[in-house]
């Protein structure tokens, strides 16, 4: 049985908390949030804490805060020589206080409040500073996802990197297209099979050979045309920068 | 039987052409293309032609060409009084040569050379300027497709504008997200799940939603050190300029 204290009890706090109770060989022996009434929820089924010097002994304590947070959170904690991780894609393991040993578990998956996930198949990075905590959190991992993967810091950093362009940045992409059907009276569902074959095609196609569309033509007219449909200054700079950027790509500068 | 005269062998063209060749109702008569080379695969099946004033009789003679070429080839047509429509998601119906009765057979969907598409799921966006051929067109996209939409052109062209963000935006910044991964090591494939979760996501949730990620939070730490891992300036002018939409989006302006 692993024993874990989860330190941060915000949105991957809450998914990560949710995947450890159905496992089967950990047992969530605490969770920490600054904030008390966060806690509510799960008052009666775990133990809880609102001061860091107060936490109980564990296993595995995991920082589940914002980027921000996650240093200072390393340097205020009482713990000793403790195995202690945090679930960021951009924060370095060795920036963490040197009290304790550590490594990082981080699930790369997006996570929003309301939104259930299948954890069994969302990635899960780890690193520790030697092989017997790597082994513990690769235990840790199989516990709730088939997707374990050892890499290093900087590995994981731009893994990060890429993961802000692959879904932020997609998804802001997405709203503005829903965007302009809502504005102009055309249901956005009719572009969902489009949007399903965007991901199929990579199956038999890199990103750089499915590309297509008025920016690879570089068909000025239809990119003016564009242009001047959009009514938005930060859209048509999306518009822009993106078309060049693809033009770039192949071969035709502007 | 509805008797088809394909102008266009590109792309499209032979997306159709395949289409069109399975559907029970349909006859395609001839196949029109400039050049004659691309003809060649098709020469012992239909017959074609690369000479604009020889164009059989048909019920529908289809454009699909690219779109600066739609209006000119349009023009050059020696038909009369025949239901000309083209592909194209941008170009207007009322701009096509008055010496016919004009429309549109907007396929919604991004086709690639190598790729093939089960076209029954494709919106086919319909327009024609009277009732007679709306339904004759209808019938024809029903050999096809179950997704079948009557759209004025000034939908037609907000949609293709959405599609662009939709579908090549969102294939560019895969292909960035791709090229980060290879340069620092990590196989791309790690990023499959958040992929697909970030489509699936909308099953349940809007676009605005679904957003996550360092710039709605206004991680500005996040936001700065991704600025400096990436190493080509146009990409981290993609970064600022999405990285900004979404701050604005979510009232949080630079």
């Amino acid at each position: 049985m692993i024993s874990v204290v989860l330190i941060g009890f915000g949105t991957v706090g809450k998914h990560l908390y949710d995947a450890f109770s159905e496992a089967k060989n950990v047992t969530i022996v605490q969770v920490y949030n600054r904030t008390e009434s966060a806690l509510d929820l799960i008052k009666k089924s775990v133990a809880t804490a609102t001061d860091l010097s107060s936490l109980t002994k564990a296993d595995v304590y995991i920082i589940a805060a914002t980027d921000d947070a996650i240093i200072p959170i390393s340097k205020r904690l009482t713990l000793k020589g403790e195995l202690v991780v945090h679930t960021s894609g951009s924060v370095l393991v060795d920036k963490l206080s040197k009290s304790n040993r550590n490594g990082s578990f981080y699930p790369l998956q997006t996570f929003s409040n309301d939104k259930k996930v299948d954890f069994r198949s969302v990635p899960i990075c780890i690193e520790a500073e030697n092989k017997t905590d790597l082994k513990l959190l690769q235990k840790l991992a199989n516990e709730i996802s088939d997707n374990i993967h050892n890499i290093t810091s900087a590995q994981r950093k731009s893994l990060h990197l890429a993961a802000v362009f692959v879904n932020n940045f997609t998804n802001h992409l997405l709203y503005v297209g829903d965007k302009i059907c809502n504005e102009n009276n055309v249901p956005f569902s009719i572009l969902s099979p489009l949007l399903k074959e965007t991901i199929n095609k990579l199956e038999t196609l890199s990103p750089y050979e499915a590309q297509t569309g008025p920016a690879k033509r570089n068909d000025r007219e239809t990119l003016e045309q564009h242009l001047g449909q959009l009514q938005e200054e930060t859209y048509k700079r999306i518009y822009s920068t993106i078309s060049n950027s693809i033009k770039e790509t192949y071969g035709k500068k502007l």
